[in-house]
């Protein structure tokens, strides 16, 4: 289907118009409709994973890496865990209508801030299928009309989704029409897309090249979903084992995540007792490390580390390492390198710990935990819409609350503003 | 001063360094930082008013409307009340540092969601000298850095009033390089500005053409302070002293801001018993009235209203008036033209409040008062950044809480992903 900016704008246009009955479902309504498209996919489960199966030898024979490939496969493992979050998402309370203050003025006036969805959200995202169940049901849930475009190989499988979220919702008479796919694979539908002020919001979630057609393009409101550069900080103080611990599980643990470790920095008087020893384990491990010039001297088969490699999201079992003089240079670095991401320090003094809470400007600062925690699922908020990386709306880990907005409800009986 | 943009860059890149310290000051320093100012600004009250009258001589002779003279002018009385404000930004509580919620994981993972500063805000405001205290302050006491862009006629004022600023940040040795003043009057300035991602956030506030001139070009996040087109519904079970009080205030007590009424809908059955006795009113307080068909029926001297007319934002004591056969058509209508900033309904049926609280899609829906009263200061706040009528971070009236973003602090002793 070849791709035409006026069948973009009156798919906008028909979205926005069918969400605006999405902001006074009941949530009784809502699950139900959840439960339907749970129902719909379970029975077309085998078209389903034959559709997958068709973009995942494409995708193989285009020449896509195999990381990229192995995140497009649906197996029936992943079947299987993408209806259970989907069942999780009908289970979440629902954000719409809960009162987030309440009070009221000297003259009586009763005002209440009252969480609403934020209306009609667009969100680009990579060739995921498993994202378009999830990302669906999460502004359903919230009340909001959702504009979806999905990485292009995954076009197969999405078409065959959304077959099965129009039924679920259709079968309870919610209008399928608030939730919209865009059938076309051109980059340039990324450009208008997020240029038409139809949206009320978009989210990104993609690599460096999907950002910057936003960020040069987007006329809304943008929550970017955008690159971690996480660091860990072994401080003077920081215990051996769990220094250890905690730098392996950030770095090893699943290295193509977000919030996976970039940099480790560790205090000079822990070059004898932690870099040497760690250096020697990260050999074991088959990491791959660039170093400072001090960590060099104990270690002469690591590569220089330069500014560029400070600001690498290796996303890999590559990481940097740099020995510094003093906290303030620990801070320094990661001020001027951070993604603003999620930032850890290994610690046993708790002035070190409260400075590093205070000072580091990061949407996630931990002490004594692994980077790798920064999660809506370990925190207990359930399915996560994503990180944001973005300063205002939503900051870190964003759950189903991020997803709506709020309106002021005032009560009075005759209130004037004269006299 | 001739724009360049390179000088451009260059204030904002200094601002951007310098306000990092802001994020870590104590709110004892911020207040003392404060009270200077508003010591200086005593000081320098000569100084200042003698600039401003220079500003409002030059645009009176440059024949700028007598509206936006008046705002211009700074007379004793709006000095004054200018550093009552500023005092009163000086005893807000402090938001940085409050947490917004905390909580333990099931691992014992304790995480708290802190209130931390923006960053660096940008704003772009009217010729209003009185304003840039406000911002300045409001901004400095969540934390965040500030570039201030006033309206050009307003400049000689703003010189002054910023000297007086530097000083008072300075002798509490605070850096006051962290608020900058952009000196100058070139519209390209702003288009610069909101495309320069060294801002965190901008907020404009100002007429429709600026709002263009924003959302073309902005590659940052717009926190929108945008026009008002506001409605009062008098429902068939309106009583006539009420309605008339309300509708009287949400028009006439002050017809030049953006929550006073443009749009009033009449239910049918209040055709005689409220229409044509209000008409009547209207006319003898001097408001021209545009009305829908059977508005004129009523009173056939009425002007006829078109779907322009109810995309106005008059601002002055000009409204439209229709006539509506159903409660649904008074939503529709609001639906349709509402700007979505505030709408009040009168009505002594509590479903139909419950009905309009639910599905009118404003950031402040009122009943039985009138929407001159959605405001900071009336709503107990205190002082009031500008009311949003952007869908994400805030929406409605803003205060001190709205230019702060969050962190998540996360504490843990030895925590991992993995096992």
């Amino acid at each position: 289907m070849s791709y035409d900016r006026s069948a973009l704008s009156s798919i906008l246009a028909r979205t926005r118009e069918a969400c605006r009955s999405y902001a006074v479902l009941t949530s009784k309504k809502k699950n139900e409709a959840l439960a339907n498209v749970a129902r719909q996919l379970q029975e077309m489960r085998p078209l389903i994973l034959e559709a997958n199966r068709a973009d995942t030898e494409a995708a193989l024979k285009a020449g896509l890496s195999p990381a990229m490939c192995d995140r497009l496969l649906l197996t029936e493992n992943r079947f299987e865990s993408m209806l259970k979050g989907l069942l999780e998402v009908s289970n979440l309370p629902d954000p719409v209508g809960t009162a987030v203050s309440r009070w009221e003025n000297p003259d009586g006036l009763i005002i209440e801030k009252i969480r609403v969805p934020i209306g009609l959200v667009g969100v680009v995202y990579e060739a995921r299928p498993n994202v378009t169940i999830e990302v669906a049901s999460l502004c359903f849930k919230a009340g909001n009309g959702a504009v979806l475009k999905g990485g292009k190989e995954a076009m197969r499988s999405n078409e065959v989704l959304f077959r099965a979220i129009w039924e679920g919702l259709a079968q309870a008479n919610v209008n399928p029409e608030g939730v919209a796919f865009l059938p076309w694979s051109d980059r340039k539908v990324v450009a208008d897309l997020v240029s038409d002020t139809t949206l009320d919001v978009v989210i990104p979630r993609g690599g460096q090249s999907l950002m910057e057609t936003v960020v040069a393009h987007a006329r809304v409101p943008v929550l970017r979903h955008d690159q971690g550069i996480c660091h860990v900080y072994v401080s003077a103080s920081a215990p051996f084992l769990m220094a250890r611990d905690i730098v392996l599980d950030a770095k090893t643990n699943r290295p193509s995540t977000c919030n996976s470790m970039e940099t480790l920095l560790v205090h000079e008087a822990q070059a004898e007792t932690f870099a040497r020893p760690f250096l020697h384990l990260l050999r074991e491990r088959g990491v791959t490390v660039y170093g400072c010039p001090r960590t060099r001297q104990i270690d002469s088969s690591v590569a220089p580390a330069t500014p560029e490699s400070y600001r690498m999201e290796y996303l890999a079992l590559t990481m940097n390492m740099r020995i510094v003089s003093t906290f303030d240079e620990a801070l320094d670095h990661i001020a001027r390198y951070s993604s603003g991401h999620t930032e850890a320090i290994v610690t046993s003094d708790v002035e070190e710990s409260e400075r590093f809470f205070r000072e580091v400007d990061s949407s996630c600062v931990m002490v004594n935990a692994s980077t790798r925690l920064h999660d809506g699922g370990v925190f207990g908020l359930g399915a996560e819409v994503g990180i944001s990386t973005t300063r205002v709306h939503a900051r870190g880990t964003m759950g189903l609350p991020e997803l709506t907005t709020t309106k002021y409800m005032v009560r009075g009986h005759g209130h004037l503003r004269g006299q």
